[in-house]
């Protein structure tokens, strides 16, 4: 195995595959990644057993070959590599993989690849394409509606509702809802079709995508679905569980429709969330509207009381009630328009937020019954 | 009290003052910030009684008057104010702060001004003044070589040794040494003068320092000294201990001088750094050399070999070295110049860096002894 690339892509490559590599690996190999040189290609592979990432780079290689090195060290190591031409070479015995810059050299102790699990090879299932854009559009404004409580291990998932004239995508932690429909290049998908897949897994996803026009494709098994792009080869586990039917908590009308300007909604939110400070502090804002002036209150016996003003448009009843202050502010913090909609039915039942320009969207937040 | 201002001049004084407010304050008020407002100026005051920070803003007054309220609370709150013009109103009972922006509304717990600590009135003393550029120089080339460990609280001071001819700064972990000797613009010791300061309080102060030309003045008492800018003042303790004597341990002569780039060996020592990843990580680099090359070797069992080449120009002797990578890292990064001389004299003596273009500075490496 000899090849030579430059620092950059080599970066790309395995930023890419670390997602995969756990804190705590099972089996020692699994601290690694494997590495597999072909004449024109660098394929990085990297998995937990419960997610696999593969990573291809295009380098110049004199000679193929296969070995695996610890992530967290060779991660560092490409850090610190100086800019230009890089050479990688796995000594005779395999034992070590040379890295040579510049008059410098660099011995790095390897593991056998041979004690490396392969990635799954997934070839039959339903297709389904996006493009890119739309990915990360979903996970943008679903992702975060999503729990990070693993007891219920499919409210740490977006659940996707594929069907032959539409796509949707789902998040809940059972106090806020986000819901997108959205658009997809092509599919395969002949009946109704619903999965759940590990939210925090599809945003790192997200992240290593960057052109937004190019196709991301989707390969969905009984119990894995396989996420490709040109470079990249992502297998995750179907989380199991019941989801709840979404269709039923999102209110079908409204008394009462506002249109705020999400910056001026953000900064008061911010300011009332003082109130959250300290031992005694308080999540909750109470909202109450009186003609156009939207008035957000909240107290604690340690900082004081807050009255944040913020002007609207108002159709409809005036309506008070009260929110966790976190799940407003998380939902306005990931918004790209400038107004929202905000529809209110009653002090006990659900706000929905429709983001105005992005109305294949809505997020929805129980309310907190206060006295 | 009754005044105007806006976000930023309240961020500036309270950013300055809460570096003095403890984390786990003795007394309830000393949780908060002092704020007495005259015709023109609000003067924010915070104290540990270890450390006082008096930080002086022009406003606009209507109504004088004096408050405490809540350091972390206030600190949140500036932060979140919008752009604009604030006003500020205590009310009749002084019980509470209102703070008024468009038309909101926020009202803050104040707490009984009478009961904070006042900072001692130093009149009496010696006198030092440098420009705030010294002073700023003195705590990034020296600072960073004082000591975190509390247990031997000198070391985590910086030494001031005041003369009529000159002044120097000395702060040592007894690892490593640094000195500079840096120039006054005025001074009324007569006699020979030395007292510690804690290194990271002067580092804090020097953050707060944005005119170079300006002056800094030190007022040198017993046991304190009195730092004042136009709008700042600071009394610290006088760290008590006996300080080393630093003169002694600086080698006069040396065997071997290289001139060095400080960002080449600085990148070889971030990656023969990486041999201390890991369980059985060693924190030693092997230091030796060849004609113009300076040979930079680390090894752990975990990681594997490093072999780094840096060129540097050198007269005298061949000397090989080891040290901790750390005290040479920490070192590199703080230059502002692209070359230092390396002045060593053998594997068991100290040895000395001296930036070339800061050439009032050294700073000293005591060896790690291998086999």
């Amino acid at each position: 195995m000899e090849f030579s690339c430059t620092r950059q892509e080599l970066l790309d490559g395995v930023n890419a595959v670390s997602k995969a590599v756990s804190a705590r690996p099972t089996m020692p190999i699994l601290s690694g990644i494997y590495m597999e040189v072909q004449e024109n290609s660098l394929r990085f592979l990297a998995t937990d057993m419960e997610l696999g990432i593969e990573y291809t780079i295009p380098i110049r290689a004199t000679k193929p070959g296969t070995t695996v090195v610890n992530a967290k060290i060779f991660n560092e190591m490409v850090r610190r590599l100086p800019d230009g031409p890089i050479t990688f070479l796995l000594s005779e015995d395999s034992s070590l993989l040379k890295v040579r810059y510049f008059g410098s050299e660099l011995s790095l102790n390897t593991m056998n690849p041979i004690e490396f699990p392969v990635l799954p090879h997934i070839v039959e299932g339903e297709h389904v394409t996006l493009t890119q854009g739309q990915f990360k559009e979903m996970t943008r404004l679903v992702g975060f509606s999503a729990s990070s409580d693993e007891s219920r291990p499919w409210f740490t998932g977006i659940l996707w509702d594929v069907n032959p004239e539409y796509i949707r995508w789902v998040a809940t932690d059972t106090h806020r809802l986000s819901f997108l429909q959205g658009t997809m290049v092509s599919s395969t998908v002949q009946e109704g079709r619903q999965f759940i897949l590990h939210a925090k897994t599809l945003i790192d996803v997200a992240r290593l995508l960057h052109e937004e026009e190019n196709p991301i494709h989707l390969t969905i098994t009984k119990s894995q679905v396989l996420i490709e792009t040109e470079q990249m080869r992502v297998i995750l586990r179907i989380i199991e569980g019941q989801y709840p039917k979404y269709q039923q908590v999102i209110p079908k009308e409204y008394k009462c429709r506002m249109t705020v300007k999400v910056k001026a909604l953000l900064e008061a939110v911010d300011r009332a969330a003082l109130a959250s400070l300290g031992k005694e502090g308080s999540n909750i804002i109470k909202i109450s509207m009186d003609g156009n002036i939207l008035t957000i209150r909240s107290n604690s016996p340690e900082v004081g009381h807050i009255h944040e003003e913020v002007f609207v448009d108002r159709e409809g009843d005036s309506i008070s009630i009260a929110f966790n202050y976190r799940y407003l502010q998380e939902a306005l913090k990931v918004f790209s328009v400038e107004d929202i909609y905000i529809d209110l039915t009653g002090p006990l039942v659900p706000g929905v937020i429709r983001p105005i320009g992005e109305d294949r969207y809505l997020y929805l937040i129980v309310p907190v019954r206060t006295v």
